[in-house]
């Protein structure tokens, strides 16, 4: 089940999910009372740079996926304040602001704004700058909270989705269905975009599916099944062979004699099965009789739900329709994926419907990472996994943790130190390099300020490792590549956007290129953050001074 | 500092913050192939019922607000499929699907939909219904996982925010400030109304702010102070005295002669003060001459922050204004807010400005429940607590959980059994009621089949207690509640919608009127939720039923 094709960047509020309100207010007050500051010290023109990161990986991981780069760029292109949300702030922040700090907000935009970016998709490690932000201080300090906002979740959940893959293997289809669980709308609708990027393979979630051209998936849910009562509700109760050339059949005459056959192979009492269900798939199977996959767990899995799928499944293949399979969404999941499989092989082998052991087995109820860890360890014959929850709140660690600080004004470096030593910046406009061993991969990040000359391929050189500092340490890049690129410009994007599929396979590939150590779900092997000679001195330097004013 | 006037339910769209975007299609797949279903059996005419509740109280709580309700009765309104939708639906169906279902579609609304509800922000328990939502079988199961949406969020982070103000006691200011760390634009504006509700005071989130009606507050960050390196950079330098009588005094100067007398009275050397900290406070200071309340913990707040901000305090002082305060957000903040105190009353003593005593001390860092009991165990001197995270993600439990459950199909009761016990359902249409006690208190909530006698007060009645229904229990109301009204009911919203004071009132209201066993926020006493002796046995029977089939 494809969704239409609508482009990944449809319109910027409507990428939001927020259709036709601005986000201009979508911020902290703060950022107005310090924009009126600045502007009251007549600061408001000078070039400031703020830089966009995260302080830990996430999860207690070894890496990130960066995402929201996208929504970040649509924003700033219809970034300005209408003159209702202006006279909104007016009636919110203190009288005795000048009035002519109003009239100066309304030609406010991000026309002077240069954003450079790591590509959307990409791994990425703490404490490096994701985005770098330069222009006026007094717009760059209004876009913090926002950039924040579409930045943290979206790498999160993607960061979250790729966990979850690495967790599940290769081989499984993931869907992702947590529109329920996630915070309304927009939460819903990010977390199905990004967990799409970070590895999951389709969404339940059809708004999302439109919006972004996601593959949507879904069947049946419990209140289907339980809504029938008795064969009687079935109607019509007729069904064409496949291929539309012969006569429609009873379909109920069918099923039953199947079902009688298949409650003797399985030694099940066909009193025990719930009429009910048997006739919820039969009226799914006449509607879907190409995709019948159903829910069996709504009575009993044995001797209710898997009889009544088999006797339904067994109508369809003789009419010339193959069926898909069953979803479990209780008890123990892989036990029972087992069981199923098994009995599936039983009805292929005693039926000759070879397509029968190749049935569809998806599970639901409550999957995380760890269950799904749990599950690659047990036996199991599952091939669709559904996760939503712990897949969209992401309860191992419900928030990535970005901030934006500020580390230049007017070409002077800045830094923030603070009681606790993890708060303390980095200064300085920089430029990242990502270093690359012989064989191609990855294996240190180098922040050095944007006027050193470049590391040099196969020469050695000296750096210092965040988290000891203090020590000098030395390596031989055998490739560098700068990761920044600029995507926003005089009020233009400048890059061509890729479409998400682009930016899904940019995340792969990135994850696949890591050495397989700093992948690792649970004590991964850090990857490397470093600082050149130059960049580890000025910080030091201006340690000194602060703490010496 | 206060916000427009923008009534609660502005529109569908925007109180949902999304715009010109149709809602209809948020949505899982599987209600609209559940749904075809129903329409190929002829059945999607047929009256249902479905429940929305949830089955364990969060955070291990002994209660939940109920909120959401207002945006769901927006939704209904507006509930229909524009053809633009149904085509995307066409293209995502298989194609064995009939035609004439999706001209069906066209013509399918909420306008045979009533749907019954307790009060938004009410206090309710695990596994009564929230909502009783009748209609079509087709269209109420269609609208399954946008109301789950639309509540589950809304409701665990109006409790979050009613635990934390339980956990801050009544006297702390509390500001949401989680914009930034929440799901997207969507979760942020959510976060901040919900937790208003719940019992915050304010949101540092404008757009909020103006879209719903909260107070919105905030100041300066670090990056306001960072981005100060000496008073050189103070333009104006003067400030006119209050009244506006008096000419502007060069402020600078002022300042600075306070800075030496408080740095003499605090023992600090005026050579450790920061400069560019005391820029920042020197032209915050000017520009918010009533509203001065500054981050002292940049650099050193002993050394720096705090003989700054009382310098820069002082001379607004001395001018005939008056300071608000300081925020801290790092380090030992209930200490720091102790010498902070003890600073301040020196200052008041010392400089014979007893206003200095009542300065405001603001907190933020990742405060959560836990910190806040915390804090109430300490010594602490802090006035306004801003928590962000660990408020708007609900950490302690990311997910409410509602479900939406089938409870009966054309005036027969309906049930889910499961593999798993709680994932039971309680079958039928009901009425549900608050019993209280001869003190007003409530006791007990009692769930009936529609059409018992209501229970009568000073009659002792049996029933069955969630939890323990094998036992009779008997009780004997003092008064009784019918907890659901009609809300929604032939296409429109039927009772005049409280404003969100309103619904802010009536939760603080509804909490206060529980006893406080069920509030505390660990091992409180379970709220009883029972079903009567009538009801107990239709469940008994169903269940039999089913199994024995």
């Amino acid at each position: 089940m494809r969704s239409g094709r609508i482009s990944f960047g449809y319109s910027a509020r409507m990428a939001l999910g927020c259709g036709d309100i601005s986000l201009a207010l979508l911020t902290d007050l703060y950022q107005f009372t310090m924009a009126y500051g600045y502007w009251r010290s007549g600061r408001h023109r000078e070039i400031a740079e703020f830089e966009l990161f995260f302080r830990d990986p996430p999860f207690e991981g070894g890496f990130s996926l960066y995402c929201g780069l996208q929504e970040v760029l649509l924003y700033l292109r219809d970034f300005r304040l209408s003159d209702e949300e202006i006279a909104y702030l007016e009636s919110a922040l203190p009288s005795t602001v000048d009035k002519a700090f109003y009239r100066y907000l309304k030609t406010v935009d991000a026309s002077e704004v240069t954003v450079k970016s790591i590509a959307e998709g990409s791994v990425v490690f703490a404490r490096e700058p994701l985005m770098q932000v330069r222009g006026p201080l007094l717009v760059v300090q209004l876009l913090e909270t926002t950039l924040l906002c579409l930045v943290n979740f979206a790498s999160l959940v993607a960061t979250n989705a790729a966990r979850m893959r690495s967790a599940a293997g290769p081989d499984k289809m993931l869907l992702e269905m947590g529109l329920r669980r996630a915070q309304g709308p927009n939460g819903g609708i990010s977390a199905s975009k990004y967990s799409y990027i970070g590895g999951f393979d389709c969404t339940s979630n059809v708004l999302a599916g439109k919006l972004y051209d996601i593959p949507v998936a879904g069947t049946v849910g419990h209140s289907y099944v339980t809504s029938f009562s008795s064969l009687e509700e079935v109607h019509p109760k007729v069904l064409e062979p496949a291929g539309g050339k012969d006569p429609a059949l009873d379909f109920l005459v069918l099923v039953e004699a199947w079902l009688q056959q298949v409650c003797q192979l399985l030694g099940v009492s066909p009193e025990h099965v719930n009429r009910g269900e048997l006739a919820a798939f039969v009226s799914y199977g006449i509607a879907f009789p190409l995709n019948f996959l159903v829910l069996v767990d709504t009575y009993c899995v044995k001797r209710s739900g898997v009889p009544n799928f088999c006797a339904v499944a067994l109508a369809l293949h003789q009419l010339g329709y193959r069926a898909v399979g069953v979803r479990l969404d209780s008890g123990n999941l892989a036990r029972q994926s087992v069981e199923i499989r098994s009995t599936f092989r039983a009805c292929a082998k005693h039926f000759n419907v070879p397509a029968f052991e190749k049935l569809s087995i998806a599970i639901s109820n409550n999957v995380s990472e760890r269950s799904l860890l749990q599950l690659n360890q047990e036996d199991n014959e599952i091939d669709v996994i559904g996760v939503g929850t712990n897949l969209v709140t992401c309860p191992l660690q419900p928030s990535l943790g970005c901030v934006y600080k500020l580390v230049q004004v007017n070409g002077c470096p800045r830094m923030k130190l603070s009681e606790d030593q993890d708060k303390m910046t980095i200064p300085g406009s920089k430029t990242v390099y990502r270093l690359y061993d012989c064989h191609g991969h990855p294996f240190l990040d180098l922040m050095a300020l944007e006027d050193e000359p470049p590391p040099s391929v196969g020469r050695e050189m000296e750096l210092h490792v965040l988290g000891r500092w203090e020590e000098t340490r030395k390596v031989t890049p055998g490739a560098t590549e700068v990761l920044h690129r600029v995507y926003f410009k005089d009020g233009q994007i400048c890059q061509h956007l890729p479409t998400i599929s682009d930016v899904k396979a940019h995340a792969q590939h990135s994850l696949n290129m890591l050495p397989s150590e700093h992948r690792k779900l649970h004590n991964p092997k850090p990857f490397k953050v470093a600082l050149s000679e130059k960049l580890y001195h000025l910080l030091n330097n201006l340690r000194r001074t602060s703490h010496l004013q």
